[in-house]
């Protein structure tokens, strides 16, 4: 039937909206979109380059109603994105346009003056930021006419991945250690796909993964965080708009951000950028700060001993989502937060379970321990003097306390045990 | 100051916008608004009545754009529920307009051919559907100059209460049975405020939070599921604001609803019915389907024996949430599916979590049990033919398969443990 051929040859023609190729950001070499993530020439990292229209000042002003008037997840922000501009039309969790918070009571607690925002990405579908990344790199997916998805994961990515295949109507067959806590492992499989655990670590995850990309087995399969890598980081470009749509079009004085590899905060940056190249913020100063925890720290050590290159380490944190010791773009994130006049702290693990409960005691938000390395840096980062109290903040909470329990369960205990009588509450001493 | 005494006086005068009175179910009695629920005259339980604006044809339309206008929570619909015009500049956890998700893959793996949505609940802030009628409940706390927030619970709810109390600005106390699950002692201690374990069971906490409602120890206390229950209660309308407004404002054929005190099927139907009256829908007919599980099923028992009324059964049921054996409003969901020509259907807990996972593989939504049996119960609707496949239909999902992890990990488990090896891959038969 001529309708049904029409349909699936719109499916099958590529078409990546305002992206127009992948450009290495070490060497500047340019190549066509396609499923690549390593230069050719210099081994750096590709990421998409775009041609937007043109950024005049009513054009901004153009582009700014269509954004409004757009869906309330991340598809609003299809004209800044390498995906079609009927992207909101196909299946796939919709994730993003979650909640800006304003975080009065946090802000009295840090002395925070000029205004804090927390950006609680735990209202994702799977509650965490990955929704964002591996949405888009489904439809990149869709546009290479891949069949599998997948992912090397140690856990909040697997589960990402496995529901939005789902949704968006592929197979996926995800990689994580064998060892992974059950919880994780039940997150990751309940969507009735293929999770296989690896008898080893993170890294020999990662590795097997490599590998199979370049065998014949791997023909057909999106790697969302490998061979689909510059698409899916475009997704934390998202974080950057909403934040500035969210604030009434406008850049905030400060971010903080957790790293793991480092992608969130350089897309986050590259957002911004755009924002006010397109006209759509009016341009002033910000400042990038990075977060991470102690027992993990590569790029924090880096910027604290002045250094332009990160050193590997072997993570030992309960950050477990941000325990990558050999971020790839740690020196990026470096000169950003020099750039802009920010910083990269870190924070140990007490301070993380304790700034998990800081946030929840005051603003009602349960963080996962990501969130918890965040806002205990933010506390430290005022503490020091690195940041200024009195400019305007926004942090990032990037999952859902849920998925870390453990983290805080040993120290959050109900405040009494009682019979279930007047008397007995009354000697609780609670009343 | 005179800006702040405005201020105080504004927030100490009670405001509940169109709301009027609070009258009995049963005899219709009316008394002012006030933190009371059981009728004086016939011990019926009191709800909330308005004095809405004329439902004339261009008032509706009216109507419907300024909620269109409005935040994208509940309080879109303030216009509707017993709170002041200006809630959304109070703080609240803002929660609603959850997503209602097009469920293709379900609908085909169930024939239902007239259409299917999934209404995801778990997207609300403390992943489900309680925080919804807790801050209806706030907002009356503010409005009656409460300053402790409480409830009994057994665990989502106490969760609720205490991160809204905490966004809201209120102390909170909440009761729990001491020998829940430690997951959600965790969710309910995490934000700082009381928790208190009674040594019995819910009915033993149910039974001292009324004792502590008539001591002075109870003075200022609101318990958003006792004494504030008639606004408690209104927030579930706002499931069917949303459904009806997400589907293009109109009404679809179906709605299936998990029953546990039946609140919220009620209230579901109350708001349908207002949006008719209002003229924000066309009137059509309409069926409405609660669902139970099998191991707490005294409103489908009732309903299948023709009984008008419920007998209380002993619950023993992996459905915890909706585990209540003497269901407050099982006379009203009788009422209601029988009028609207639904009916009342359970499932068996091994049929709930084949629910959670057939939800999970097709539309890639971690529902919680009582998700699973929502969608076992439509399962089963179906294949008995008391429910029309070519009908349209709105299942609803109240809650997040994080928090009842328990009931698919045994059988959740990954497809393959293999050594980071290709031909370990290609022996497991994956590739
Ligand atoms: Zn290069
Ligand atoms: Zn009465």
């Amino acid at each position: 039937m001529a309708v049904e051929t029409v349909a699936s040859a719109t499916t099958t023609s590529p078409d990546f909206g305002p992206a127009v190729a992948l450009s290495c950001r070490e060497c500047g070499e340019r190549v066509p979109l396609g499923p690549v993530f390593a230069c050719a020439v210099c081994f750096g990292p590709l990421e998409v380059a775009y041609e937007f229209s043109s950024g005049a000042a009513e054009d901004a002003e153009g582009l700014r109603k269509r954004i409004e008037a757009g869906p309330h997840n991340i598809w609003r922000y299809a004209p800044l994105l390498p995906v079609p501009a009927d992207v909101a039309s196909k299946p796939n969790l919709n994730p993003g346009f979650t909640k800006l918070v304003k975080a009065d009571r946090l802000a009295r607690e840090l002395g925070i003056t000029g205004g804090l925002h927390v950006k609680d990405d735990s209202g994702n579908p799977t509650h965490s930021f990955k929704d964002r990344v591996v949405a888009i790199a489904v439809e990149a997916a869709r546009n290479f006419g891949l069949t599998t998805l997948s992912c090397s994961s140690t856990g909040n990515l697997a589960g990402a991945v496995g529901a939005a295949a789902v949704r968006a109507g592929f197979r996926s067959c995800v990689f994580i250690p064998h060892d992974l806590e059950d919880g994780k492992v039940v997150m990751a499989a309940v969507y009735g796909q293929d999770v296989v655990g690896i008898e080893g670590n993170y890294d020999d995850v990662n590795r097997f993964c490599s590998e199979l990309i370049g065998d014949p087995i791997g023909e057909g399969w999106g790697f969302t965080n490998v061979n689909l890598r510059p698409y899916y980081g475009e997704g934390s470009k998202t974080l950057a708009y909403e934040i500035c749509e969210q604030l009434g079009w406008r850049l905030p004085d400060n971010i903080i951000i957790p790293i793991a590899s480092g992608s969130q905060l350089t897309k986050i940056d590259k957002g911004l950028q755009e924002l006010i190249k397109l006209g759509l913020v009016e341009e002033k100063p910000y400042k990038i700060y990075g977060a991470q925890a102690e027992g993990c720290s590569p790029v924090s050590t880096a910027f604290k001993a002045g250094h332009d290159v990160v050193r590997p380490q072997k993570p030992n944190t309960i950050a477990k989502s941000l325990a990558i010791g050999n971020p790839a773009d740690g020196p990026y994130v470096l000169d950003i937060a020099r750039r802009t006049g920010g910083a990269v702290e870190d924070v140990n693990d007490d301070q993380v379970v304790d700034a998990i409960k800081l946030l929840a005691r005051t603003e009602g938000i349960f963080a996962e321990t990501a969130g918890g390395v965040t806002i205990g840096v933010l506390k430290k980062l005022v503490e020091t003097g690195q940041l200024d109290p009195a400019a305007e903040t926004v942090a990032i909470n990037t999952g859902d306390g849920l998925k870390t329990l453990d983290a805080v369960a040993p120290t959050t205990r109900p405040s009494a045990i009682i019979r279930p009588t007047l008397d007995s509450f009354r000697e609780a001493g609670l009343a």
